[in-house]
């Protein structure tokens, strides 16, 4: 018999990060019913961290206003290197302490709830498939910028993890061949190395050490701090070195861009992350999609060029929760 | 009632290139029962063509001693520009003439029999994965090394043929951004364009034309043509030049395959085409794969590339036609 006017179905997606844990419980259709957002502590172990993911779990149950035994499943999303068929952290760069965890079957013998693990861009980049930006593709690309570029791509339903769960690591795409190199790897030459936030730091330093003229060298002298946001600031306010710089980045991102469409042709591509500058929201965010599409439109291939939307993702900091319990909902949800 | 002994059901796949049409019968294990080899006589148009195809069809019904009614389903591939769901070659630069036809439509009529269409690239990469070297893997990449650099992509047995029918276009991803520019596009800085036989052929002959010392020199004067075949035969006479040529060659597969591993992640990668050497079975085929190994050990991360195995494929000139049976066989065999 079915209910068309019973509950939904319901998940609970858990997004582990460095700083923050961000649980929510997120229904059948994607839509959020509570949120709950609490400092990870990794430093204090994972055994704190494990206790610290189950009060979450608890407290977005109860501001949902429903129970555990109503929760179909559990979704975490966590980051840095990890077996995801195996549902185990391996070593995480950002939870130092929680090496070869394995948290999946943790979290899911505490709650006593089925529950899955993705790496958090991969959950990311569902979360705007399922219930985001790019709810009308069949396949979607999502970059997140920020210190690293995180990358996801979905094809159908099929999340790209890869056979060694290192799968849409494409801030890792090389885009010069001999060109710079990525601090603390032997990686030379990759899209991250050029368009992440160290490297738009370290551009814009050296050349306000040649001398080139900005409001920046004023309000670093009054005290600013040098950031990526403080760089967005200063293009918003016609800053020619600072605006420069912004579109520099989103040459880079074209370019990286035009080598995913070359490879995957996704329906959709988004962009996300701290790194987005204001978004559709502002000049300086609607140029800077304007200069990745311009890039791509030079560079790739007409037909997927003129095809493929690029825009902003739609969730923000959500995605990560909302695709987590996503993808619990794509393993013990109602077939699709 | 099962069959354990009855018989297979069977596929037709017919691969259509520039030159040749190769069309076979092959079983529901990937075994070929027959091969026709015809010529493709592009220019006498598509509808000659097709009557070719038709009849190439029929030749390989026959050599299998079989009938078209046991003919379970029909796989075409083809080159270039092609709408892949609606079955219809665009505009194949290998097919003058063959513009906008709805091809998988008009043989499905021509045959009575259900009827796919598939990109070359991808279905040789399938065949390589239903039934060559990449039978073991969950997901595989394919690189085809010749005029072009070809790519086929399968997770899982999702062939990444893309949104707008440009997917795994691989060889056109970019390992230089502002490097050569690719003849007649605005392509700049891709993989094939360092990596292609005219760019190899073009590193070879500036090589020489600076006085390079090489037995090619003489070879040419006594009338040879400088080909890549021409090459590897020096590289495995011992010629230092023409053997540094082919290591760079791996050196750029090594770039492009290092990309790969950071959006694929896939469980094996092969490579075939005109220009594998003689692949294992000769010293020069096998110090190329371990130029791309070395090189993507050095490039990627540790644990995909420890893990992903790079290898020759396994079904030569073959696979193109038995990768469109097996899609045929995708969409109208039996369920996996």
């Amino acid at each position: 018999m079915e209910r068309p006017d019973g509950p939904s179905l319901l998940y609970v997606g858990v997004d582990v990060g460095g700083t923050n844990i961000k649980t929510g419980v997120v229904d059948d259709q994607g839509q959020s019913r509570s949120l709950v957002t609490l400092p990870t502590h990794a430093a204090r172990g994972w055994e704190a961290g494990l206790a610290d993911i189950e009060d979450s779990i608890h407290q977005a149950i109860l501001g949902a206003n429903t129970h555990l035994d109503e929760i179909t499943a559990i979704g975490l999303a966590t980051p840095g290197t990890m077996d995801i068929p195996a549902g185990r952290l391996l070593d995480p760069p950002n939870l130092p302490g929680w090496q070869d965890i394995p948290i999946r079957d943790l979290v899911g013998e505490r709650l006593k709830r089925p529950t899955v693990l993705q790496n958090d861009a991969n959950a990311a980049a569902y979360g705007e498939y399922w219930a985001g930006a790019g709810r009308q593709a069949y396949s979607l690309v999502f970059w997140t910028l920020g210190t690293g570029i995180g990358c996801g791509i979905i094809i159908g339903d099929t999340i790209v993890e890869g056979e060694h769960s290192h799968g849409a690591e494409c801030g890792h795409i090389i885009i010069e061949m001999d060109g710079r190199q990525l601090c603390g790897t032997g990686q030379y030459g990759t899209l991250e190395a050029y368009a992440g936030a160290k490297a738009l730091l370290r551009d814009c330093r050296e050349a306000l050490d040649t001398g080139r003229e900005s409001v920046l060298t004023g309000w670093i002298e009054a005290g600013e701090e040098l950031t990526p946001l403080l760089i967005a600031r200063a293009a918003e306010a016609g800053d020619e070195l600072a605006d420069g710089l912004v579109m520099q980045l989103a040459r880079y991102m074209g370019i990286g861009t035009t080598s995913l469409i070359h490879t995957i042709d996704p329906g959709i591509i988004l962009f996300g992350g701290a790194m987005t500058f204001g978004r559709n929201e502002s000049p300086l965010g609607r140029r800077f999609l304007e200069r990745v599409q311009d890039e791509v439109h030079q560079r790739a291939f007409p037909v997927p060029s003129q095809n493929v939307r690029i825009d902003y993702a739609s969730l923000g900091g959500n995605a990560g929760f909302i695709g987590a319990a996503g993808c619990a909902r794509l393993k013990f949800g109602p077939p699709s």
